[in-house]
């Protein structure tokens, strides 16, 4: 579904506008993932070129292989944040991520069952001031 | 450690201060968790007993067994909930629960190492308002 | 109970160090309430007055009496928005405000449980990327 | 107004494509509302159904009629958190469901002032690092 | 670009829709900015005066001149709230401020570089709960 | 002040248990910031050498000198973010740090007053859905 969205505060580069250093991490990008396909987020931060190689060498460090986590469950943890956050584009984009990665409806859906718990839970802990227990300090 | 804390805002109930339906709660928490141990969360919610009942029934539910996730990634994407909503007490016994569980320094670390670049992207996403790409809807 | 605390970022001024500006307000505080505690929010924005005169005439002209809510519901809504924001000092001031307003222990845990149940499906319609319906534009 | 949005993360369901015991939870919430009208919330949390069962019972039993709160009280608490959190959906649906319950334009406005005083005041104390006050602990 | 949003809640009153009291803060507000432009904010705050009257004095005053800090600094820590808060009209608005008082695109990017690095430290230590050092206490 | 705190959730690591990867950080730290001192959030992550490298490089990077804002302008940005976002450690350590970098009491007031009336307006924006004026998209 294509929807109208009002411009980013920075444009959305295409790949004839990268300076060299963008372009460098644009090909790491389309290497990494094997796909020509490069998101907007990268576009964006393309025009602050040390900003786009830290965070993409981030990312793909953080995000990029199976390590001590495999790489849906971190996915999953990435969408948790992001909706406790409330960042559309976040939950959108890792969404379609851990979708390649094979994320079922069903685990789609228990994925939100454990965020609404913790959401509600994380309040009422909060609103009634409960003080953590020894076993826990 | 030992800290002192304040007082919650309504009491933590001691097992003789129960009413029979927090009791019946508590009894199933204990037979569920196979330890005497419980935590002051339940012994604050016991105030309130169809609140107690409802969201031990939640978290016993959702959090309680292997489902479409298993019991250590749904305890996981519970702290990032918790992290990003900033609630010590559920980042600390959800912590110890995945302990419990099995999670180790090193798995732990990375969790965290996702939830940072999660928090960053989320936010470079909002501030330069990146307009969602069409594939991702 | 008496818990040691953090030292605020600005001194918690006594009544001898305030400045004319903030001495007037504080006496408008102790008319108003009908009590000579002034507790420390105000003696830290004691600091800068112009600050301290603003913030003092918002919160009486917005909770200090019956307007188109009656002053616990309005209580009960600044909770609320204290909870989701994770303000302990404001959850706890607010707390005994309601209190000296005569809310009782049953009103405040249903007040928790529909706050844990907004935070619950709050993120349920974010994680899911719920369309808003026609019927709400 | 009828505004283009982009596609949920799950199906909005139809009548047609509910499953047995999603049906029977849809039949409940027209009942209880005595309208036919369901919302996108439950017809896309109906892809998971003891979730959708388990929420609208919560929902139901919360806000479904006056407690030691009435109901109108609560819609306001419950917007107020969806403010707080920055939910678009809730805030919409909720205040949808408090004009039907009455809420008038200067009741609703006077609910934004106060979630405007709270959040301004939370960020001091927050900011300035403000220790409670002994007689709030 | 012109995109497509919902209705406000309240409407978005037009000069001739105004109050008395309304019509006195529009004119101060264009007074001020030496514009005929009052952007959406104001308009919808119109429909309650005094909240209009009470919240312009305060924009006026906090952000309207040099204080302690420049305007423009004072716009960066606005737009920082506003991101951490999720509130996309705010970061657009005070974008726009910001562009006015001289904000370069390369500003504007660091801006965004020091955001994102303080909303990944943050859930950091709060996740791994860091506790404070003396020397900041 | 010395007061009571939790333990964090890995070790603090003293300057004779970190690795060689971790000792060769920390020496970087002291040599940047010209002391000795080594506060508590390094000596957590330094049981993850390579997200403390990445963590100090970022911050050294972003924060450790002029670019296209001054040091203290950072500071300030970094400190509203933390207030927003509840990260008590933070707001300690930074506004230290802006402390060193020749803040004064009135420059920190007026920060927190810009920051309390950002946190303000952007809930009447979200609350009463405020659609963002053509001029600004």
């Amino acid at each position: 579904m294509s929807v109208s969205q009002p411009d980013p505060l920075l444009p959305v580069l295409r790949d004839d506008e990268l300076s060299e250093r963008a372009a460098a991490v644009f090909a790491d990008i389309r290497a990494t993932r094997n796909t020509d396909f490069v998101n907007n987020i990268w576009r964006v931060l393309a025009n602050d070129p040390p900003l786009l190689e830290q965070t993409w060498a981030e990312v793909k460090g953080v995000l990029g292989a199976d390590g001590e986590l495999d790489v849906l469950t971190k996915q999953l943890i990435y969408i948790a944040v992001s909706v406790a956050q409330g960042c559309n584009y976040c939950i959108r984009s890792h969404t379609a991520a851990a979708r390649n990665l094979g994320l079922t409806d069903a685990q789609f859906a228990e994925l939100h069952a454990v965020i609404g718990v913790a959401a509600k839970t994380n309040r009422l802990v909060q609103g009634l001031q409960v003080p953590i227990d020894d076993a826990f300090l």
